[in-house]
């Protein structure tokens, strides 16, 4: 997601003075075993549902081939950075903060944790990931690992064709109403959990209802990634999942649509 | 690559007919061992070299922030679909082919095979990807996987910061000279090997000095993927290594720009 900011110019490639180091990546040998390859990415359309007014837009630079016909057709795209599936680079919301390109491809391929709060999100759009649900996920199904991009899995992707209010969780007032993250649980896993970063399967690391985005601070600061509008997390195992992030390297970009697989 | 195409309609979601069924997904457990994870993709910039005029546009909607500070900051992009490291669809080239969402995830995590004719590329600009080559990389490192991916290292990529002349290879009359795949070869691979695509270093699977994309065709009839634009195949083993293709998931899309980060 995205307002207006204040700053003045992009320092890429430094990180955020106040940030935590970002976690290490593993040395030695890793091992990944799987048997399905699932994707979390949704299509990018003129019509999906985005956080921004702006809608990402395409059109055919070559005619389209009839069928059987060997020739060229392709697209023209212009979207928004964070539009679809994307990631938020630390850059995004923190001045100085490391760009996609500064992201080292360690940690686009890492272990999925995933958080489910569908019961609660289906009763209280308002509802958040909270320190409290880590703890209780880890009691479960075992400690965070170091480097893992913590999920939560509202449901809330079941809305996508169903357009822009509904996704937004439009109130009768104007107001938002989506499942996001507390700040205090992204600390938490930040400070003591050394994650990745967190996703959602909604259009803001933040609820709808925010107004001041303090969990996209708390990752940004902490020089860590986010990524929104995924899809499909309710089929992915608790905890054992490896997410690769394929996000679209654009120079000096603050974000970018991925394709997200995972693998288990 | 692109050039105008004559068809009429594009029928997504079915496959040529003269294609042979791609490759299976393999069943049951899958054991994937590495140490290193290395990204293959170019940076998209409006500087980069490309195959088709037209440069990738972006501009910043959002103004850059100052260092430290917390807003948001974000960048619109305009690109062609066949830019930067990107993947081919079959229905890039033929009328009726598969786009990038009917792709299945499971064709976007394969093993890599990479053909090394960097000596050769070095005298000779026109050289192809023989099957003599594959032949003899299966005599020194094994049999090509079924699914695989093989990559044709040209070390082409090191020309990617002297602009667009020393990528495409431009000679005195103006005509295009850079490495690719012998069309012979892309047939054997299709119909013998069972690979899901190829893919190349360069700025297009036909070498610079086709005019009628004969690897193109047999790819694309043969319903797989090609990859374009690599770069950085000569720190990759011969065989061995499992490349995670993050294609932009565009609608209707012919192909997309790709992260695509390989693990070994």
């Amino acid at each position: 997601m995205c307002l207006h900011g204040t700053g003045e110019t992009v320092r890429a490639r430094t990180r955020g003075t106040e940030a935590d180091a970002p976690p290490a990546a593993p040395t030695g040998q890793r091992t990944l075993g799987y048997r399905r390859v699932a994707d979390l990415s949704h299509v990018v359309s003129p019509s999906m549902p985005t956080f921004d007014p702006e809608k990402p837009r395409r059109e055919a630079v070559d005619p389209p081939l009839a069928d059987g016909a060997f020739g060229f057709f392709q697209q023209r795209w212009t979207f928004l950075e964070h539009t679809g599936t994307h990631l938020d680079a630390p850059g995004h919301v923190i001045g100085g903060g490391r760009l996609v390109p500064d992201i080292r491809s360690e940690e686009l391929v890492v272990p999925a944790v995933v958080i489910d709060v569908r019961a609660r999100a289906a009763q209280d759009p308002d509802t958040v990931v909270t320190v409290e649900d880590v703890e209780r996920h880890e009691r479960e199904h075992g400690p965070v690992p170091a480097g893992a991009a913590v999920l939560m899995c509202s449901g809330w992707d079941a809305r996508w064709g169903q357009g822009d209010d509904q996704v937004r969780g439009v109130a009768a007032d104007g107001s938002w109403h989506f499942p996001g993250f507390d700040p205090q649980a992204c600390e938490y896993l930040v400070s003591r959990r050394a994650i990745s970063g967190v996703g959602v399967d909604t259009l803001s690391t933040d609820p709808g209802a925010s107004s001041d985005f303090p969990a996209h601070e708390v990752i940004g600061r902490a020089d860590r990634w986010g990524l929104e509008a995924l899809t499909g997390l309710d089929r992915l195992p608790p905890t054992g999942a490896t997410l690769m992030v394929g996000v679209f390297p654009g120079e000096d970009a603050s974000g970018g649509p991925s394709r997200v697989l995972a693998l288990w």
